[in-house]
């Protein structure tokens, strides 16, 4: 059945104490699943890891996760070939108040879920975008991190289900462009890619690091800095990445037009080469 | 029994699909119980709403949610002189993904548990402190609110674990001073109190506002300003104040020694007056 396991076995609730509930003092990670195996799973395991030690967790026995997270693929009966899993990994349940002994043991729960294909016209034509009013703090202590501090994504995140964009793209509150509320983003200019350094704010995603190592491979360098907004409105393509589509160009945001062009088309065809069968137009 | 109740019945879980649980989508403000009855009930409710509005969600409803309080008091049979409760409202479980529509239903649950009264010592001679190594991120869009995203708290609390720190007190990612990891902080500075502003980062607490508010009725203005490090290292007194204990002074911080001066009694004795009684000496 679809939901959420611990150390193997079916759970539907977690202790009301856990602190992941108190203060959202955890890590998660989101992969894809496809014909029944987990997709990039060592770099998620490499940003759990570099998570954990920031906020002061023991980094879960890898091997422990693999198999936990084989047997919940196991139980879920999902169809193998597309669904998605969620590792939760907090610092568990403690004494009242924000304080903990660190490194604290880690408590995980393992989520595994259907999950839809983006349709095959949005790899092509691309997607639709807004601009995000939230705008991200900045000089985060878990900048790059996927905490389970979320809040600004779940603000950016709504303000994109009033229309029909398919992605938000946020600013930090010094309006540079940093990344999608479930995304990375890439552009191009000057015929060169950039993706927007995330040492202030934002989330460092797994597909954002694999494009960057994939097209390293190839010869391609990715320049990681800053964007400003004014930059990005001057740009010449757009795409995003995320574990679950891979990649996908953007057609419109804030008014702006774009059309898929050669780096993006090059970006997805690496990735459909790399194992990213989603991208392969 | 000591625990948490949700529409008056025991609980000890919540469901994993809450928001709280998988965005720390939502806010909490912690109350201090004396003789059976919340203290300051009316300004956690005023901060909570101005979450609620923040965050897109409904703000219980005010009856209710004092009733329910009632029930877990009288249910939890703490000693009444000295608990504390806790009231975590969330925008509950929905479909996986950041976004929701907003207003979302309110989740409530509500904790009572027994509290230590702070030893009159320290009333009297001040708490020792550090300055936290972990900065707060500015600019953020939940600046002021007690939401469930507390991860900078429990890094900031971590800190204090260690030697014999009642409290950390936390600067900004810019070196200014904002607040303790459960406290607020004032100052003196040429004969006159300053806390610092929480418009980028921090918790707006329930006591600095009554504590403004009680100075403010007695002629005294309380100055609401950004406040640099220099200015802390080079100030007269300074104090902590919290829902749970009221006010303190600080006798240590960052090897600086300082004696409770006129202003924090002064305060201290006005707090005393106006019902937080811990405070008298």
């Amino acid at each position: 059945m679809s939901g959420w396991y611990r150390n193997g076995t079916s759970v539907d609730s977690i202790p009301i104490d856990d602190r992941a509930v108190q203060y959202g003092d955890g890590l998660f990670e989101t992969i894809a699943i496809r014909a029944g195996k987990p997709r990039l799973f060592d770099l998620h395991l490499e940003r759990l890891e570099r998570g954990c030690v920031v906020l002061g967790i023991e980094m879960p026995d890898a091997s422990k996760l693999e198999n936990d997270l084989a047997s919940a693929i196991e139980q879920s009966q999902e169809t193998p070939a597309h669904s998605v899993a969620k590792i939760v990994v907090s610092s568990g349940v403690s004494q009242r108040g924000y304080g903990r002994k660190k490194p604290s043991p880690a408590s995980v729960v393992i989520g595994v879920f259907p999950s839809r294909p983006v349709a095959a016209e949005s790899y092509r034509e691309g997607v639709n975008t807004i601009l995000c009013t939230t705008r991200l703090a900045v000089y985060s202590a878990t900048a790059g991190l996927k905490s389970l501090n979320r809040i600004e994504q779940v603000l950016g995140r709504s303000e994109c289900l009033t229309g029909d964009a398919f992605e938000g793209l946020m600013l930090d509150a010094e309006e540079r462009l940093i990344c999608g509320t479930m995304s990375n983003v890439f552009i191009a200019v000057d015929k060169t890619i950039v993706t927007p350094s995330l040492d202030r704010c934002g989330v460092e995603g797994v597909m954002r690091s694999f494009a960057i190592q994939s097209l390293a491979a190839e010869g391609i360098e990715v320049s990681v800095r800053d964007v400003a907004l004014d930059e990005f409105r001057d740009c010449e393509e757009v795409f995003l990445t995320n574990s679950q589509f891979g990649a996908l160009p953007i057609r419109q945001c804030d008014g702006k037009t774009l059309v898929p062009g050669r780096l993006t088309r090059e970006v997805t065809a690496i990735l459909a080469r790399n194992g990213i069968t989603e991208c392969a137009l």
